[in-house]
């Protein structure tokens, strides 16, 4: 690329990891504004799930090394105030990856109590996962996780996302999309990981397809936005999206009416899984991770009180012809 | 059209008016399965706001007369179980349309208590109604509400949405897309009304471009579809759309970031705010207009707690080159 060939092109090893947001971790790099950086990630397990796990694995997960994120890169000049743009440049994931139901996380945790695991094999060339025989799953690969140090002074998990950004999970993040995340400390100290190579808007049962990827990404310091004051991206043309587009054959979606917003994007969900589990003929774990990874959560109406309505909608592409 | 000259085509007119849904009224026309309707509806002020109306005729609005259906139709042969599907076969927009904020009304009601009123007018031939010079707005007309009679025996409000459909102010259901109600009464009792020139996902000032509208829709009952338990959608390819795509350039989003799932979604909105004013030269009401009409809600992220993260997004296409 063109691009690469005019700038700086620096390397972040996956023995770079870290498991705290921090403004005191020592930076592994330091970059200009204008460079570009590459980062050599583990997947959100950490290296704990492998391609002979199965759902055992999960129920003897370690937790406390889950989402590492690697980093943190210094970017020279950034100060509080300052925005941090962040270009996705390229993405190359593993060619395989996971999708975990995990006890007391997702969506509908009290729903779904056993852990269960799915390894999927992700077809690059063709650019879908398969389910099974009849479903098969876009891949659109992204970092679920994109940040900067937090402005405390305290150790901050890397699970939950900041306004610093953090564990995002936004899955329009694909190669061509840009993040502009505001600075909340000297040098930005900037980490990324959690690999994922398809999710859809929710990531429902609380994972992904997990997978390591190599994300190159370039950095660009802005003195001159001020409103950004929580992560804020930029989505190119789909036709400029650095995806696999399948076949258009329209979408799917069930709603979840209900007068507590959060209630009703779990009965979109719940009435999502319905569909799949007796239309569809698939086990409700399946459904449960199908969701996940291909279905979005849209708040549909949030004004006509008392009751709000979330649709999830799923790409009928998923399922064979 | 070769479909409709199959059918019987019949029609409800602008004074078969109802502003509560009930399993009690009577029907205005019987029809069967496969059978084509066109309604002609007003406007969900009611014909209250004119094109001479200003924000003064928000503070005067009588919301007793806000949000009428027209019909009802009962469906030969429907009983409670059955599935009513609605195939949306034509929508025929007035060639003006009205944005408001209603006090009280809207996801920032306790930010925006002022009344203002936005008069559009609707460029159908290119497919956008102009904001101002510098903004526009492409056109996807929809009907705000489908919906059937509830099986309570109490009269209900046409405000809020239920599973038996309604105000469900879903922008997607343009011309092409096909709706599903689960039937709670005897002849299921379908009305419909509050036809939008254009809303996005969330219609967050509580208003869309609120336009009367000429509905043709084709009934079709479903005797084996037990999954439908509240409204479902199907959305055709984007290329059988009924609606002009403006070109494509893309998307810009801000994120909302909080451990209440409405809180996130309020921040996205009020992010989004922040960037069309500042960024973009709006005043404070055109942004929270314009997010209301060209604006969607996603829900992002929806298990990382304690932090939820909802995103609203633009498309680019809105601001002229």
């Amino acid at each position: 690329m063109g691009v690469l060939s005019q700038c700086r092109s620096i390397h972040v090893g996956r023995d770079h990891d870290h498991l705290k947001w921090s403004k005191k971790l020592a930076p592994v790099l330091t970059v200009s504004s204008g460079d570009v950086v590459t980062f050599d990630t583990v997947d959100s397990s950490n290296d704990q799930i492998t391609l002979d796990s199965d759902a055992s694995t999960i129920r003897s997960l370690d937790l406390g090394l889950a989402n590492p994120v690697f980093g943190p890169v210094f970017v020279r000049d950034a100060c509080p105030g300052d925005v941090l743009k962040v270009e996705v440049l390229d993405l190359e994931v593993a060619d395989w990856g996971w999708t975990a139901i995990i006890p007391g996380f997702g969506l509908l945790a009290d729903e779904f109590p056993d852990p269960d695991l799915k390894i999927w094999q992700l077809d690059k060339g063709n650019g879908y996962a398969r389910l099974n025989g009849a479903v098969r799953v876009p891949l659109r690969p992204f970092l679920g996780c994109m940040g900067l140090a937090p402005a405390t002074e305290e150790d901050l998990s890397t699970i939950p996302p900041t306004n610093a950004g953090g564990n995002l999970d936004c899955c329009e993040l694909s190669v061509g999309s840009t993040v502009f995340l505001p600075v909340q400390t000297h040098g930005a100290l900037f980490s990324c990981g959690d690999g994922h190579a398809a999710q859809g808007h929710g990531e429902v049962c609380g994972t992904a397809i997990e997978t390591s990827v190599k994300a190159t990404l370039r950095f660009e310091l802005c003195k001159d936005q001020p409103w950004v004051t929580s992560p804020h991206f930029q989505i190119p043309p789909a036709s400029q999206l650095g995806v696999t587009i399948l076949p258009d054959r329209g979408r799917y979606a069930a709603t979840g009416i209900d007068p507590d917003l959060l209630e009703a994007a779990r009965k979109a969900v719940r009435n999502t899984i319905q569909w799949l589990v007796v239309a569809k003929g698939l086990t409700r774990n399946e459904a449960y991770m199908l969701a996940s990874v291909a279905g979005d959560l849209q708040i549909v109406q949030a004004v006509n009180m008392p009751n709000f309505e979330v649709a999830m909608s799923l790409p009928l592409g998923v399922f064979s012809l």
